[in-house]
């Protein structure tokens, strides 16, 4: 068989994969949105039989054989071909999974479905203790993971990998160990200046209207409806079940505004990013977003650098006063300034940008630790709280306040977190490489202009899906790897101006 | 191996097959409800993928191995048990689809995909030349899929035991020659009397209003909504995703109250048997009814026997009326006769009662015509519109509305139109046993009440899924295969009251 022959035997299997990864993501989709209560026990079989048969396909030796034969082939195509990316990340993505014993899987599963019954209690009664033990479960299982795989710079290595691909614990400290100072310091001067007032974002909005600003916001965007469609859900997400329907959730808080606003902006930038892979990649491991943190760069970007900017107001207040007519009293500087407002708070999903990356990075460094064994699961709370204090200066009053209130350890992830923050940074530096390729970005903003922005990422990132890892990605694209600076600057400027600093 | 280890290994390939079949079968509802059109491409792929894992995993040689193996414990088993019936379900399914060669199926769904879209045009254009080579080629395929099989008493007996298992032509033809006479003697004795009024059903109705007087129904019939639920639709249908989650659609007419009114009973009905389905028949070959047939007993039993029943209106009339207030001047008896109203007609889904069947019995003869070789593609109009002037004094002014009104030819279907009038012909059946069992059925149905009336078809049809062929299960339910006498005692008492016969 020949080497094109062979490729062509890859392209069916991973077509198969692409297509029980499709039907999947519509059945979780389906879930969190249409699902009769009834119908959950039946579709946790559905949705295990089909991870089982995905991971049997990456697992096989057909494509065992198959990655060896191919690996020379890819060698002597250009690298950054389709092709070559193809066998590069399969080979990775297999090599990943036969690391990993099967009843490992099974064990890891069955731990997480108790863990995360246990969390749900523990938040609801405030009580650490609840949780602790199956903590302890989740920090083993992470340490018996790690050791599946030959060792690594960092043990942490391996975890992050799942989510940043490539990526090393020592890069992202060198990272957050240059931000943190500066965001610290940036906090704290704020907190010395006049708060401003954001109470008229907290007021009744007709929930069918905020609906519709939303829709007519993300169209402007270039959000494809087409390719779409947008429902309720109460925890958004994005679902990509095709580069053709990629499809966005959002929840509406009939007392407040933000919710729907910058929870639909930021799921759009999810999903544009989705609806913007090659549809070359279509059917293969690449029609997906390059890591996490790309994903959340992209998110972030829509939500934040566009959509809480001052530009993108200046056209769309009107149109909001126009919907919202209990606005016609606040004047677009205190509707801008209100809806940045900087407050350090207990949660990290209700925190603003100055804060947020704090929340973040007290995970992560928590994590770390655990990984290292120099902080156990029962002293999670008073490392909690003492980080809380020093990074924001408060205090949770409680554990479901503080350590309790992510889902994510009680789903056996480690590793998650710093996608968040390193997706902050990644949209503001591509964000300068932007306005320098589109110098009057800022007034096709103003103008409720934003093809030429949506052609740039589609151009630069989305169509690239996961050809590439993501610190890859981002030195093709700004010319370096994932840095501070740029998010730094983003933030003393934009605090700065609104804060008088 | 021991016996129980081999029936617990075939027990988890069916689970995965269910659990395949499931997630297909919510692709599809998906497509129809939710989909936005750009996804239609890749779509086909995931269904197509499912489709050839399920038909690997149904034909493969451990499936083979494992009944061969099974048949004769299924032997030493009481034949009703749901482990001897899925032995012998499975092994027929096996059979049939080893039958059938790969490449024929694959060439199927080409001849499928050109005839839908021929069709589609030919109806639209009214000509029926364009659909003529596509049929022609439909026949062909029908007489080579009859040819993978032993020679059976009939031809058409392998297509029709697609959807009813185990009957037979010569069964069908007997019973439908019994029917016709006298069905056609009710028509013209009705076409004699006075016509009924029904234009008060023709006028404005709130859609709104109209779907929740819907829900009210059904949800008094027991549909349970826990594990349901209802989404409009243009077409309207059921969808099982698992005994728990049983889907309907609908669609409403802002200007005719029937077509919401009596879809809605008629899918809750389907619906209803497949959330009956016993559930140590989950994730097996079981969990499904027992034919088309059968099925369609259940949607037109909840639709007609019970929907367009006096005691049902004495019940729910003073409700419609009270959210439709136009119908205040309209007595129950005048809207009763109004929904019963018979009048010959060209669109088959638009019949009433009295002269669907006839629309059905013109499809199966030209049907059996075709596979005997006795009538070709290119005579179908003028047998079409022969046959309507003979049955109903109808003759449709132009393709459109005549041989091209359909869409399953298009879709390489022969051998399905019997299954509806054989579901009225079984619908009336149970129901005069029902109303052995249960004498004070209307006086029930008067007073809302329906749990004895579902209870009982849990109980004798539900639980069963496909255990047993349709004709074993009417006559183990009453007490004799498939006839057509209760069916015409129901027409003729109901139609002769309504008018004066």
């Amino acid at each position: 068989m020949g080497k094109e022959a062979k490729l062509q035997e890859l392209k069916t299997i991973l077509a198969e994969i692409t297509d029980l990864t499709a039907a999947g993501g519509l059945l979780g989709w389906d879930q969190q949105v249409n699902m009769p209560p009834g119908g959950a026990e039946a579709r946790g079989n559905q949705l295990g039989t089909l991870q089982r048969l995905i991971h049997d396909r990456m697992v096989s030796d057909e494509m065992g054989r198959l990655l060896e034969e191919l690996k020379p082939y890819a060698e002597t195509l250009d690298p950054a071909s389709a092709e070559a990316c193809m066998i590069r990340v399969t080979a990775r993505d297999h090599d990943k999974e036969l690391s990993v014993p099967g009843e490992f899987v099974v064990e890891m599963n069955q731990v997480q479905a108790l863990a995360y019954q246990a969390w749900v209690e523990a938040r609801q009664k405030s009580d650490f203790s609840i949780f602790r033990p199956h903590m302890e479960k989740v920090v083993e299982l992470a340490h018996r993971y790690v050791g599946f795989f030959p060792p690594a710079e960092h043990p942490y290595d391996r975890l992050l990998d799942n989510f940043e691909p490539g990526m090393k614990t020592s890069e992202v400290k060198a990272i957050f160990d240059a931000v943190r100072p500066k965001q610290v310091e940036l906090i704290k001067a704020i907190a010395k200046k006049p708060q401003v007032d954001d109470s008229f974002l907290h007021q009744a909005f007709d929930p069918q209207k905020q609906w519709a600003f939303g829709e007519e916001v993300i169209t402007k965007f270039g959000y494809d409806w087409n390719r779409g469609r947008q429902d309720k859900a109460p925890h958004p997400f994005t679902q990509d079940i095709s580069v053709d329907d990629v499809r966005i959730t959002t929840r509406v808080d009939p007392n407040f505004l933000n919710m729907m606003l910058f929870g639909t902006m930021h799921e759009a930038g999810h999903a544009m990013y989705g609806q913007g892979h090659a549809h070359e990649l279509e059917r293969t491991t690449l029609a997906t977003g390059a890591s996490l943190a790309v994903h959340e760069s992209q998110s972030r970007m829509w939500e934040n650098l566009v959509g809480r900017s001052l530009p993108f107001w200046e056209h769309f207040y009107p149109r909001l006063q126009e919907i919202f007519p209990q606005l016609n009293n606040v004047p677009l500087k205190k509707f801008y300034q209100g809806i940045n407002k900087v407050q350090p708070s207990l949660i990290r999903v209700e925190a603003d940008e100055a804060t947020y990356n704090m929340h973040i990075m007290l995970r992560l460094e928590i994590e770390i630790a655990l990984v290292e064994g120099k902080v156990a699961a029962k002293d999670l709370p008073e490392v909690w709280n003492a980080k809380m204090q020093d990074y924001l200066g408060v205090v949770p009053p409680n554990d479901a306040r503080g350590v309790l209130q992510d889902v994510h350890w009680s789903s056996g992830m480690l590793g998650y977190f710093s996608t968040y923050a390193l997706g902050n940074l990644i949209s503001a530096q591509l964000w300068e490489k932007i306005n320098q390729d589109i110098p009057d970005l800022p007034d096709q903003i103003r103008a409720g202009k934003f093809d030429a922005l949506l052609g740039w990422l589609r151009e630069k990132v989305h169509r690239h899906g996961r050809k590439f890892e993501p610190q890859t990605l981002v030195q093709m694209v700004t010319g370096s790897k994932i840095e501070p600076a740029p998010y730094l600057r983003y933030l003393n400027k934009k605090f700065g101006e609104i804060y008088g600093l």
